[in-house]
């Protein structure tokens, strides 16, 4: 019996649908009609796979940050991250990847000094806001699939920093080119926020980052050439054949499916959450994202 | 000079200490006194070590949830969870260890029908205020060391599910034993406070729980028995020889200096962070936590 109970209590963990009534965010986005998705660019896909095995693909956000998504564009095109290696694994906080001591010279088509991207306009924007009190700013929603915090008064908005966030390291001075990436492995570091520039998300394998070995030197970095991880290659999904290229949909945030997946979210309610919080995190409402072609291979 | 900026981004990343002036709240932990250190019980600690290698330590929360630690230890006493291993590790979610599918009797100093320890009375403790808006209830702060979400109104409080929480597992009926346990290892699902039962933090050895392969089955059990990761003791430090014993110290969050550690999470502003939130989640101010004698082996 005890064996039963323990699965019960697992399925009800991450909200599958156990009982009739009470739907779950899975039941909602699972019965979201086609038009309520958005097929995400080609171009705006990072593949990135790893020489043991392993694709990692990354959503970019041009619209937080136009001119370092130009860039990692242009250094995925030009294959400037060859020898690559996820070099800085960090709990709780990030993995991160690039060239590390490299001296390489920027390829044509970089910006080697690219403006403090970290925040942008508020305008233009259709918000879907969240509903629940932010800590980090004035107000916390959602805009063409991605999460945001915001201040109408301000009118700046600004991609957050939540689990899966890839972002550009820099440096004390600058502001980063887009050659070395972090993607965020823990509880969301929102005080990051405005402070460097969101350049996209993890939308699959975030737990090939997520379970490799911490590294053991100050801020995680890996004591040892040997422990670096090869990457074999980071391309745009648009330079893959398109018989081989992953496609990818997001439930359009201003639907409302997304709506009612949002106040699910924020008003858990069901027979193993008996107690609502009545209010939810911006990190804790993941935009869906799922592959459009099911099958098909990472 | 790429290096070295590089190497310059990473300190910063995390806040060591660059620039004169600005305080980082590593610098502020740092500074404090011994007076403003708590000795942890080590009736209070578990621990436990993987057979692989490597030590996973818990400290216990009696404050929170009285019946179900003193399952926990009654437990640990009697060797109850000889042959356990950690058997589910979920992304951005949980790494849960125990019995799993065993229909092994309780040892006697086990209730086996807890009461539903979800919120203990307000009343007793002596909070600090988070001072920042909590989606997930009227208000946050600390107690005793320990992250807290709470209702002044209604006088109700209860542990944080914050990243290293550990909870006890539970099924629709019933408010768990004790004997399956689970480790958060993602973004605060904090939806789950006032739900289950927390029974204590990881305050040494999460990133053991954290990089472990996922499992690949529904909510990430792992697919295969030997794919389960054996433990080999989960003792009491109580139990250990005071010799071998781990000692460890947490910060008082009654203190002056964990009130600046607080106040700089919230405010963080240094070279770096050139804009500061004015405002901090909950579960990024990590109570301070530390070994007491340096040079001790875990």
């Amino acid at each position: 019996m005890r064996s039963l109970i323990l699965v019960t209590a697992a399925a009800m963990l991450i909200g599958a649908a156990p009982a009739k009534k009470p739907q779950t965010p899975t039941d909602v986005v699972a019965a979201a009609p086609a038009s309520a998705w958005r097929t995400i660019d080609p171009d705006d896909l990072l593949v990135m796979d790893l020489q043991g095995g392993g694709r990692i693909v990354i959503q970019l956000a041009p619209l937080f940050a136009q001119v370092h998504v130009a860039n990692i564009k242009a250094l995925a095109r030009t294959g400037y991250w060859t020898g690559a290696t996820v070099y800085r694994v960090q709990d709780n906080y990030v993995a991160q990847w690039g060239l590390n001591e490299s001296e390489k010279p920027w390829p044509s088509g970089v910006n080697p000094k690219p403006p403090a991207e970290y925040t942008r306009p508020l305008k233009g924007l259709s918000v879907t806001p969240l509903g629940s009190p932010d800590p980090y700013a004035p107000a916390a929603g959602f805009a063409t699939g991605w999460p945001m915090a915001y201040s109408p008064k301000a009118g700046w908005a600004t991609g957050a920093h939540c689990y899966g966030t890839v972002g550009v390291g820099r440096g004390l001075e600058d502001t980063g080119t887009g050659g070395e990436l972090y993607a965020i492995i823990g509880h969301a570091p929102r005080h990051m926020d405005r402070n460097l520039a969101v350049v996209g998300r993890v939308i699959e394998g975030i737990e090939r980052l997520s379970s490799l070995p911490r590294g053991t030197e100050a801020l995680g970095f890996y004591k040892e050439k040997a422990q670096y991880v090869p990457i074999a290659t980071i391309r745009l999904a648009s330079e893959i054949p398109a018989a081989d290229r992953p496609t990818f949909e997001y439930l359009d945030t201003g639907s409302a499916s997304f709506a009612e997946y949002l106040r699910i979210r924020s008003h858990r309610h069901d027979d193993f959450y008996r107690q609502s919080a009545d209010g939810v995190d911006l990190c804790n409402v993941q935009v869906p994202v799922r592959r459009k072609v099911a099958g098909e291979r990472g």
